[in-house]
């Protein structure tokens, strides 16, 4: 007995701190693919559940313990961000590990399994992830960067690697696309099907100016701002970043080797940065881009239709038909194609959500760094 | 006008879904050490803050508009996690970006500023953390363990390193001594000043039994359970992640430049590993340690004075003065010096808390694996 009291103690004294343990099961996935939140809540007026690309809130309701629950309608396999908006307010849910890391919006996470997704964690030999921090003299910020090897990369091998510059959107930190965005997962199953050639993948925070993003959401509408952002971040990239990253790991240094792809911020950082910078990057692909001028030949002064069509083995733009940013990107590729600059448009269902990002990202890493122009 | 509106709607496209932006400023930590919290719940009753290390809890008054605000004490420099409660419910602070992970109570993190403290990000060489996701034989998941390197550890050069084994807590992930506990930024520190040898830290997830943590704070009350914990966990780091991590990355082999160490259940594990295995490991030191048995001849039955004091350089075994698990170390250590181990008995100011263990991981870093015997 008094073993088995001094164990309660230790299990009791286990909990790092004195907040009680979460008293609900949230989330609760079904074998029919809804999904049941629950938050105890005595006190609130409504609850409800936002979820990542869904239009529909889903409503809660409470029951006499003052917990409120609520089931969503059957939803596809995938990976859905989601928050309580108790009375207004946006929460994660106590009672789920699983967290999306967001300067400004994190919230909770919740998987609906499907069978075998690319972005899921699979039985086949896995890459490893590192991170770099390091102090950048560009931005005047202690800040970091990620790099994924795939399975099977040794340093000491004479074997190079090609490289995918992969950027985050605007209020994500470096950790976006590992942590969120899965693309560690999706480059290790691609790569076991032998669908993608083994490729380091380069993640690097995606801030020039980080006060656009202290400034919140609002830190777009000043275009000084913007532009600064903008500009150091190319700038940090192609002399910080990527000469660390040539210098560390085994790279081929070819510009065929070389592509850069990113998500809403980070896609229009990728447009800016690689398509003033053909003799850098072959690949360019641009994911529900937004944030940019859109005075383009301000932002493009030496774009050629010549340049880009030799030079460029992808020119890829995509955007989901939901998404706001969709009229812009159909607003710049119109450019483009005015300049006789071919350029792979591609409109899928879909909002300015990471379910988005991932299948687009599982889309374009198969066509990268392959001996045949795709 | 229409340049204006288009960035106006972008940048509102860009916050990656329908949740409105935090509304109110949390943490704000003052000139003079104090925190001022604060939590939009228009319909709650009563909002505390409960903070890491401090009795204590901080209570919010609300204003006319629904914002609950309270500022606490001055408080000592350092790294606190806290929560929310509000009417009884542990709430992350959905304003603050900064989340410590952990799969059964996730809290948030504010830092007040020191001068420098071993764990604050410095301007000096950093290393870079490395996540080695692989699959388990001996638990049968997919998992994970984290791998320090120091700054200037190059892969390719002849160099080896000694090794720390670091072993989180109950409720922790494989992040936990990164994430939270800083140990990448301690190490960098200590290196970087002199204080303590280039060295090697792997972080692995503390689990033989994954179940045990699902179960809840009371998984450790079914003994069969927590010796299945202990006794795959052991098995895991023997088998899979230190040969894996022996294998490919410059590592000095020697018994005598190989340490573990742990906290809470990770010092159990360590002492169970480490004290049984003084053939592999001549640094042990446990953190808090707790949840273990204590029919210790049944746990060490082959532990002799001899053995241990001519095989092991550090025997630590510390703990914090209001930590619940001090009268278990306590009696742990009685044995030890009843069988005449030299043990180094170290009791400071702390509870069960994070506040702790980063000043413990910053007290044996240098001792461990000096030419001379400390």
């Amino acid at each position: 007995m008094k073993l088995f009291v001094a164990l309660t103690i230790a299990a009791t004294a286990l909990a790092q701190n004195a907040a009680p343990p979460a008293p609900v099961r949230s989330p609760e996935v079904g074998a029919d693919r809804t999904v049941t939140f629950r938050l105890r809540a005595p006190n609130a007026r409504e609850v409800l559940v936002s979820i990542e690309g869904q239009t529909q809130r889903v409503a809660l309701a409470k029951d006499e313990k003052g917990v409120w629950s609520g089931t969503s309608a059957a939803l596809e396999p995938d990976l859905y961000g989601y928050s309580f908006l108790a009375d207004g307010v946006a929460l994660i849910d106590p009672g789920n590990p699983a967290m999306k890391p967001n300067l400004l919006n994190t919230q909770s996470v919740v998987h609906v399994p499907g069978n075998g997704l690319v972005w899921e964690v699979a039985d086949v030999p896995h890459g490893t992830l590192h991170r770099h921090p390091y102090k950048s003299a560009v931005v005047g910020d202690q800040r970091e960067y990620f790099v994924y090897t795939p399975a099977g990369y040794d340093p000491a091998a004479r074997k190079t690697y090609p490289v995918l510059y992969l950027l985050h959107g605007f209020s994500d930190d470096a950790s976006g696309w590992s942590a969120v965005g899965k693309a560690h997962v999706i480059l290790d199953n691609l790569i076991a099907q032998g669908k993608a050639e083994p490729m380091l993948v380069v993640m690097p925070l995606g801030y020039g100016a980080p006060e656009i993003v202290r400034a919140g959401f609002g830190g777009f509408r000043d275009p000084g701002l913007r532009q600064r952002n903008f500009d150091r971040f190319r700038e940090a990239l192609l002399t910080e970043v990527l000469p660390a990253v040539e210098k560390s790991y085994r790279v081929n240094k070819d510009r065929e080797q070389r592509a850069i792809a990113g998500l809403s911020m980070g896609g229009a950082e990728t447009l800016y940065t690689g398509l003033n910078n053909i003799d850098k990057f072959a690949y360019v692909a641009a994911f529900s881009a937004g944030g940019n001028t859109e005075d383009y030949a301000a932002a493009y002064p030496n774009l050629t239709a010549k340049q880009a069509n030799a030079g460029l083995k992808m020119l890829w733009i995509g955007c989901g038909t939901e998404d706001r940013l969709m009229e812009s990107n159909r607003k710049f590729r119109q450019w483009l194609k005015s300049k006789e600059i071919n350029v792979t448009e591609v409109e899928t269902p879909g909002g300015h959500t990471w379910l988005v990002w991932r299948r687009y990202l599982a889309e374009i890493a198969p066509a990268l760094f392959k001996k045949k122009v795709s």
